[in-house]
């Protein structure tokens, strides 16, 4: 079984994402720096993903460390905190991965080597959690996908977006595919990094889901001859009042979902879900690299000299978005302050 | 001045749209089989430029031919206009300009040697004809762009996408840039052939007008940051209740302007209107090869054996389009018919 990213001994071994479809080759990391690095690049990516990975930088940090002082190991851990934290700015799981390792070893009065351990167990802890939620949101899906349905999709949220086999909205359609029901993806090629081409086709492929790819330009052409029953997107940030920031393209679909009358579902863990922003307008968004538009691969496509803009992410207001499908259930955007109540 | 077409003693010598923005290259057609196959690979685009070629691949049957009999010219001409009906199904322009030379040499009562010169002239006619029109649509401008405005634009309605040296929609851009207003344009990429970032931002950055290119993904955010003043297209095919069918992706930008309330035009020459269309929904969409969205450039961004889909165009309900811009005005959309009568 294929895994995204893996933890062995003191190693962080992950699929590089980058060379996919072409060579299934895998990055091996054994400093937090080098796992930052491939988060910069994204060979490694998806919100989920990004959270499991920051954990196993800071504990390829435990690993790794020579100290004997407790306070200079919390420093080292701080230290690659920060610089994880500048990796990328707008997947939640990233940031809540990195506090909650920081927070649990700072409350502990433990030892060194105590500290160590728990911050490796804490990593490996949210790797599995991430797994068990991927299957718990699966199973949410019964109520979404019927025999025969057609969900479009942008982006990538397969076991490629996480730590675990199904993925989050690619999960729904894998666990309804599982069952026996026949659904076919729309997959949208999700320009500039061509998660949707390149990762989503793969991943389908290979589960032997029937996929069609068409370019973001295509998306209303799709919806306007009835080709689709319902939208189904990841998020990378989620606010208490239910706009959904995630990768760029996904405002435009839910527009156009909206103008066609078809569901617009987002399927997230909540680990994605950040109630400190009360909006998406509070949410950062990255913009990236001109490179990633200007060229693809080493084929330049803008003229030398002309600018460009890389957001890479857009916010979807609350109002366009039918449900959020998360491991602890479906509820309506409005709604997502209820999913952390006792 | 560069030209897209031209006509050169019985040679048509044709910019090589394929290749730009990295190589400025020419290509020489001798015969109309030569003109059919550039305008089926794409070598050269744009509803007003296939007018013009069409038209000057006939002039090559007629200016090449060693018949002596009128009834085997007008067989060869025939023939020759079935071949280039069959190139690509959307372009209104290229089946007016071919009707037209056809029921022009057929109607008189000519030899030979001036039935041959007759198609050459009728062919240079629509070829100056389309340059006209383009500055005549440019003077239409001053109504719509304000000094500081922004437009964004899809695909390339340039000088390349015509005979001229103004274009369609981009013909309006530069005559109000030439009257010193401050246009910036926004371009979208245009996937799969990147005709917006290719053509589009080279032909703005030479004439000095600001020019950012986004994916076609990143409309939407454009929209909602509220950097879009107004939206300028072109048109392939444009049907008698106003309804137009234009590049990929046209529809989807259309619909994501009236969500923001942003005034969405079509520029494009009479030539482009089809009455005998009473609804878009009866215009052909051509279907393109796989291979455009399978690969970018010689880079496979599709894994092997998955579909794809590659409608070259979509359709546009006249209820998204703010007002259609021609040579002999600016209408409402449901008005296209006024600007056929006496």
């Amino acid at each position: 079984m294929l895994q995204t990213i893996r933890w062995n001994k003191g190693r962080v071994i992950l699929i590089d994402q980058t060379q996919l479809p072409q060579k299934l080759k895998y990055v091996k990391c054994t400093t937090c720096e080098d796992v930052a690095k491939c988060i910069e690049n994204m060979n490694i990516r998806g919100a989920p993903a990004l959270g499991v990975a920051a954990a196993y930088g800071l504990a390829l940090v435990a690993y790794h460390s020579k100290t004997t002082s407790k306070k200079e190991l919390m420093h080292e851990l701080e230290n690659n905190a920060s610089r994880l934290r500048f990796t990328r700015p707008t997947a939640e799981n990233l940031f809540r991965a990195i506090n909650r390792i920081i927070s649990r070893v700072g409350l502990e009065d433990l030892s060194v080597k105590e500290t160590k351990d728990l911050a490796i167990r804490e990593a490996l802890r949210i790797a599995e959690e991430d797994k068990q939620i991927n299957r718990a949101i699966g199973k949410n899906e019964a109520k979404l996908l019927k025999d025969g349905s057609v969900v479009l999709t942008h982006c990538n949220t397969g076991f490629l977006a996480t730590s675990g086999v199904y993925g989050t909205a690619l999960g729904v359609v894998k666990v309804a595919h599982e069952q026996g029901k026949r659904i076919r993806v729309i997959a949208t090629e999700t320009r500039p990094l061509l998660q949707g081409a390149r990762l989503t086709a793969w991943e389908l492929k290979r589960e032997g889901i029937p996929v069609t790819v068409i370019t973001d330009s295509m998306t209303g052409y799709c919806f306007s001859k009835k080709l689709v029953d319902l939208v189904m997107v990841g998020a990378d940030r989620i606010a208490a009042n239910g706009d959904v920031v995630n990768k760029i393209g996904t405002y435009s679909i839910a527009v156009l979902a909206r103008a066609h009358r078809v569901p617009f579902y987002v399927v997230a863990p909540t680990s994605t879900i950040d109630l400190k922003m009360r909006s998406g307008r509070q949410i950062p968004i990255e913009q990236r690299s001109a490179r990633e538009v200007t060229f693809i691969g080493r084929k330049r496509v803008v003229p030398r000299g002309v600018d460009v803009l890389n957001p890479a992410f857009d916010l979807t207001p609350a109002g366009l978005v039918t449900a959020i499908v998360t491991e602890r259930g479906v509820v309506k955007p409005g709604k997502v302050k209820s999913l952390f109540r006792p």
